[in-house]
């Protein structure tokens, strides 16, 4: 079989390493026990290549065979259906790993996402459009909070959403958003103590720190 | 077979009033021809039944006999998949529409989003952050106006990516954020021009009005 491909920055600033989105492929692939290789693309220099695959200039984007897909949650679905980990194969769990995977990126990353570029922008001005944001992110998470009460994990058995899950919230606590969320705060300490998590942590800090 | 089931508020204040996301789903329906019913949750009072279906006290869900699906990108690849419409299905056409479902979502949804958000609170305090957030959004738009340049659809024939960009992007255009993306632009318009896109708009205002 083919090897699957991951292709993420050669280098990035010192922020974003541990943070990059290639970290939710390598999860995954460690997680499902499958070989892959990682390549590099020029952060500095986008080109006509990158464009090709990822028509926002953003990383990570999979290749497999004549395969390319880029979108994360695209990738860690292929992943899942390629592998047959990672997803239950019966219809009923399938859709609620598939539900909880949209819910990871469209219902709390897009919360969490400007929330993280104002932190990112040294920006306290408490604004009208800026309380409305705070409060779209807390309303959020504090659904997330509640769900999380006595669940494990989103969807029956660790599976791709929350790699997703785990990845986003990950985000919201390096600023601190999840301070008075103690289900979300164990649940991504659950996550990231999982062997293949860690691994794929530490090789995505490895990989920007040989560029440097 | 047994019908699928749209759940919507029973009524909403009239700005969201066309741009609630169960048009994403009635659309769709439409363009499958499925037949379907809509059913009301209350607006003002969210009860244990409206967050047991869909965990961020949000609409639209789905439900098809014992399946209930919260998320439009899950409920759009559900209908997808049990129609056999919107979606190819050999591997690779399949594969291109379900990333550009995700791309819709997660790449330019995400960067609409916050933006309406600082629209709809009258807020134009241009903060670091606030310049940040809108850099975010021209990226992610100049990128897909590149990419429309000779393109009718975004994966080959029209499908679910497409019910979902469009929706975004309509909303991007509602605040002027195309107005110099004539790509984008047309692009919407020619999905808003799709017959089974006019039913469903027609269908949501309907539903809302008659709770007025």
């Amino acid at each position: 079989m083919t090897q699957i491909t991951i292709t993420t920055f050669d280098w990035v600033p010192d922020l974003p390493r541990g943070y990059v989105r290639d970290i939710r492929l390598r999860w995954a692939l460690e997680e499902a026990g499958l070989q892959y290789a990682v390549q590099s693309t020029p952060f500095k220099d986008r080109g006509d290549e990158h464009y090709r695959h990822q028509p926002f200039g953003q990383v990570p984007w999979l290749t497999h065979g004549e395969t390319s897909i880029f979108e994360s949650g695209a990738d860690l679905l292929y992943v899942a259906e390629t592998s047959g980990k990672l997803m239950p194969a019966d219809p009923k769990g399938r859709t609620e790993v598939i539900t909880w995977l949209f819910a990871g990126l469209n219902s709390v990353e897009m919360a969490v996402l400007p929330f993280t570029i104002f932190k990112f922008s040294d920006d306290e001005v408490q604004t009208r459009g800026r309380q409305a944001l705070d409060g779209f992110l807390a309303a959020r998470l504090s659904h997330m909070e509640y769900y999380l009460t006595d669940r494990e994990w989103l969807a029956g058995a660790f599976s791709i959403a929350d790699i997703v899950m785990a990845d986003v919230l990950r985000l919201a606590d390096r600023f601190e958003a999840l301070d008075d969320l103690p289900n979300c705060r164990a649940y991504v300490k659950r996550a990231i103590s999982r062997p293949a998590f860690k691994k794929a942590f530490q090789d995505q800090l490895d990989h920007f720190a040989a560029a440097d």
